[in-house]
């Protein structure tokens, strides 16, 4: 059968255009031994793939050019030669930007609750809420009563970071862009106050927000926001830097004050990571953020674009702001 | 009697100039309850002296302008009003630079070995000693065989955590300014590599000194020499900040490049410390201090400038590289 993909054409400089992607139409046969045929339904963008599209060292592989792009997928099992999987099963795993592949069995995982949206399972029940979890329990370590702020807040893993602070009693201050998400931070997600970072008043805004100052900064923006956040780190502060969206694409490293005086000034401890490497503690994140799902303590937005075709504006949407919550590309009902 | 101190004139703008300093003398009565008569052997010049200069707020509180300036000394006790001390006592703790004082005797230490050279208690045996100790090995952690990069190598905490590193079997590379350092780096104090910034291959040293990468960098410089050696970071790198030197007469905020991007790929922690946060383990990092020194494993160089009113120029020669080793200026016999 013939099915569709999308490929990486060329390495991009700035901001992702169209011509770094090729549609390409390509055959694929039959599942072999162990593999399953998944077709997919909801694919994710994030913004760590754009470190992917550059060839520059990281801690992820580059993506090949002329291959098809890869991410988080959830599917549907269309055929089945492995003996843990049967058509009709809804799995997720790193899959290629294809509308129908082949792969091996061992490489998903079986979604056991299907009564939830499945896209779910790519923002806060798959990677982007255990990213919020495990930055935030393990390195945030936020106390009753202390002030976490987190950037992006909006967004997939902000949003659960936000959530989750609530859940341990901080008081919670989120940074996002624009009224219409700064109030749904407050209104929806139960932040104790949502600011604006393209309002000229951001930095007053900032240190009226934390008359405490701020215990836990978690990162996932950089630029000249962390800047402001981190004159007002207390003593012992811990930053969790899980991104730095704003600098992402940049064709010039991105310069500001150096951290040192900051970091010796208030004893301050901050650390970058991967997701990856709390895998061994998925298994207990997963039941948490899942329960507090179904209980209603933690709530989502998800951005939800149509068509396979659309997942390179989708992608760009992530650096420009006109996503909402976590985007995902529906491809297949 | 009549005594001789140093108070803070004003302000320093920049490195600090022979007018922010004033020669004063005063009189003093006998020690009070409690209290013992000390005269300064050895008074400590040290580089975190400069930020108590500024009045912006920090972890330690800044001098008080027309009043002495303060910091570790050597004395001994000319009288004892207090029953833990004695007449001929050595003694060390936080004090005024002045020539004589009556103080709490709850506010020094006595020395129990006085066999060693007196100014050790301000190096290896004192504060220096301390915050080489408890930063590299509760926040650097080193392990056998790992690479440890230090700057200000040659100074009175570098030269410390470059030989406790070597104790723990690192591979242990120093950074330090000019030709006579960097020798005396390898040549006396055993390490691995020394390499001097101010050569203009210092970037390509640095590389082949780490050909396995960087697993911690004890911070004491900041500026361009820490982002280089940013670039060469190993997975799960650990930085304590103990300080960064560079930039400390700086008039305005130090530029460079924004550090999340790199923490995020390396997963790597940094982390600000003050010594004083440790202050529950001083002794046992005493004990073990004063053993690698009895058994002649940690070397130490002091540069001992003569006379009280040197004080200043002593305290300018940590900013310009003139020191070498640790930096004291001899009081009295």
């Amino acid at each position: 059968m013939k099915t569709e993909r999308i490929v990486l054409a060329k390495r991009p400089v700035g901001l992702p255009t169209d011509e770094i992607f090729r549609y390409e139409t390509v055959e694929i046969g039959q599942p072999g031994d162990n593999e399953i045929q998944i077709e997919a339904l909801y694919i994710s963008v994030d913004p760590y793939m754009r470190g992917r599209m550059s060839d520059s060292e990281s801690y992820v592989q580059p993506f090949k050019l002329d291959e098809a792009l890869n991410g988080h997928v959830v599917g549907r099992v269309t055929e089945s030669n492995h003996d843990q999987f049967e058509t009709g099963d809804i799995v997720t795993g790193g899959l290629p930007w294809q509308k129908v592949v082949n792969i091996s069995g061992d490489k998903v995982i079986k979604v056991s609750n299907t009564e939830v949206p499945l896209y779910l399972y790519l923002s806060v029940l798959g990677m982007p809420g255990q990213t919020a979890y495990h930055g935030l329990l393990k390195i945030g370590e936020p106390q009753e009563g202390e002030t976490v702020v987190v950037s992006a807040a909006s967004g997939a893993v902000g949003s659960v970071v936000g959530q989750i602070a609530k859940l341990k009693g901080a008081h919670v201050v989120g940074i996002a862009g624009g009224p219409e998400k700064t109030a749904y931070l407050t209104e929806t997600l139960g932040f104790d106050v949502g600011l604006d970072y393209k309002d000229e008043d951001f930095a007053t805004a900032l240190s009226e927000a934390v008359p405490n100052g701020i215990d836990v900064y978690f990162e996932n923006v950089g630029g000249d926001i962390a800047d402001e956040v981190f004159k007002h780190l207390n003593q012992f502060a811990r930053i969790p830097v899980c991104g730095a969206i704003s600098g992402y694409n940049d064709t010039e490293i991105e310069y500001g004050p150096r951290i040192q005086p900051t970091l010796i000034k208030s004893q301050a401890l901050m650390k970058g990571f991967i997701v990856g490497n709390y895998a061994d503690d998925f298994k207990r994140a997963s039941q948490d953020l899942a329960q507090w799902v179904t209980e209603d303590k933690i709530k989502t937005k998800t951005t939800v674009e149509e068509g396979f075709e659309n997942l390179p504006q989708a992608f760009r949407n992530l650096f420009t702001g006109d996503n909402f919550g976590k985007q995902v590309v529906k491809v297949a009902d």
